[in-house]
């Protein structure tokens, strides 16, 4: 259970402290946040395509909240294993050797989100459903 | 003429160095760009998705080199403009007011891609075939 | 009269791209611009004091276009040289040695605007002016 | 209390590892440090400017310990709340949504300085008095 | 025992992960890691030079496991402690004040691997055997 | 006579911008860069050795003018193209695709050094010749 514990934790604190953020009153914030999560919502690109853009932007710039936030939500949105590699790929040769521990923990998380996946689904829905203030 | 002469000059420092890297004999260097080749080509995903990721991990990484290698091959692979807007707003929000230089400048050469493609479409596919060594 | 060319062409390539991100269409990114321009507006803290956060930031990151698009807004919201230079000490020690040739670059930047304030005031606050749209 | 132990370790840790950096006995190391310390006290800018730089520069290089270092020495400095979250604003935007996590992170050790501050300043003080060697 | 614990477990999870990843049977990923490899055995330069240019690329990078990595093996390859206190203080220049976090912790890897080195040399030896499937 | 050229130039201008820093008279950034000069003297490390060190770092933090004064002082220093090949794949591996550009331009200011070595290898000396001040 250690790693549902993981993603419970990673959810639980991302929700109270963006809480504190919004309840900061900074405008500016607000609204970049706002911005982030239009981002990827469907457009001309859809949800899938924009998760992978999310996740190898992650990778490269080596940032594992970053890229478990992705995986979650690349997941949820029916991204298969064989195209989350090749993401992995490209965000490894284009970021070098320097991305391999983000790699090996972003291996984890993918394992954690299949597994629930497979055995808890509203788990997992729950657990891409991070940011409700916006 | 200067776009067109300015992806001109950047293509034949590019291949002029590129056979020196490979006259070198390094393996490993030499096998890095083979993989470099590798990954972009049709796999699990698609050819235009591989360049979208590319263009966004330059994005990010704000390297304007990558950045118009990305364009031109997007630009080929047949990217829209639409497209290539949501790939700019996600680098853009993920990587911060410091990759705007470089979106400037990633404009500039979409621009003269766009303008390739509908005056000089060989032109436009020489430009995309510079790694032929690979 | 070199150094007056150079703030010149920063301008007019910025203004030229900027008029065609804009003119894209495309909402998010124009919003994001919007939140570039308020961020550096007088608030909680002064113009001056935002101005050496873009600075110091600009240089850590080492991106040249935003460390000269701070250093003229700076100079024209009337830092001191004496500022400037702490400001430019703290950058250098925090961000390492990597950052010396953003340095070099950035003392002929201040050196430019610091004669243009001398001999023409004017010319300072145009180059100044350069986000017309927001 | 959970909070000040983070703090408690964060000090201890910092302390004995520059302990061992200043034992190692390299002179190159020892002059860096006795930089790093200079560089943040009174000059041409007050110590409050400086604690923001310090804080927006390690914002947007995205170092947790840092972050935390200035948001003590910050809040003892006397920034107030409102100057920290402009501070912060302007690092999110240079920086790119990739600060989140360490936005969180920041918002969580504000809170707990704020916390000490009030209820047992003696504390807080002790916290920012962590180069002892310097 | 803290310490042995905490490079155990790097190696416990580090070995894990990298067989899931060699089993993903993603031929890119695999090809990268013996390349990996390969790039750290003699050559035109020794292993113990290798391993000092990865560990000052390490720290500049700021990735702490790679920084870990790179320790145990440059004391493996004979590096000796003022060796390496020359790679720290070369890249605490270049990269900045922003490295000392990480150069903490490196100095507290060097001190569990020299104690090590002294007590239990076949167990740093194991620590250095991290990657048997290449 | 072009490569000869765009060294000259860059000798001159840091020559330049460095007698400008000191005459600014921030101790500081004095310090700093005596540091800078010190960190790279024969030490526990020979010279060959740290200029390898310096121009990897330069590499994967992808900096071009640093890039281009280690490769001055390492063919000055006696590093031989096998070795510097090595470095190069190195940090190619390390800082993955996103370096390629850089390598390319240091694959031709090494030509150019090599250039000099042979033809005028007074002209080479007075390359690297570049701190007096310090």
């Amino acid at each position: 259970m250690d790693e549902i514990n993981n993603l419970d934790e990673f959810k639980s604190f991302r929700e109270r402290m963006n809480e504190k953020i919004l309840a900061s009153g900074h405008l500016g914030i607000k609204r970049f946040f706002t911005l982030d999560t239009n981002a990827f919502q469907e457009g001309a690109l859809d949800v899938r395509t924009k998760e992978m853009l999310g996740l190898v932007s992650s990778m490269v710039l080596r940032c594992d909240d970053c890229i478990t936030y992705h995986i979650i939500q690349s997941v949820i949105a029916g991204v298969s294993d064989e195209e989350i590699w090749e993401v992995f790929n490209i965000g490894l040769l284009i970021g070098g050797s320097i991305v391999i521990p983000h790699l090996r923990r972003a291996v984890a998380t993918l394992d954690e989100c299949r597994d629930l996946e497979t055995n808890n689904p509203d788990k997992l829905k729950e657990q891409g459903d991070i940011s409700p203030y916006e």
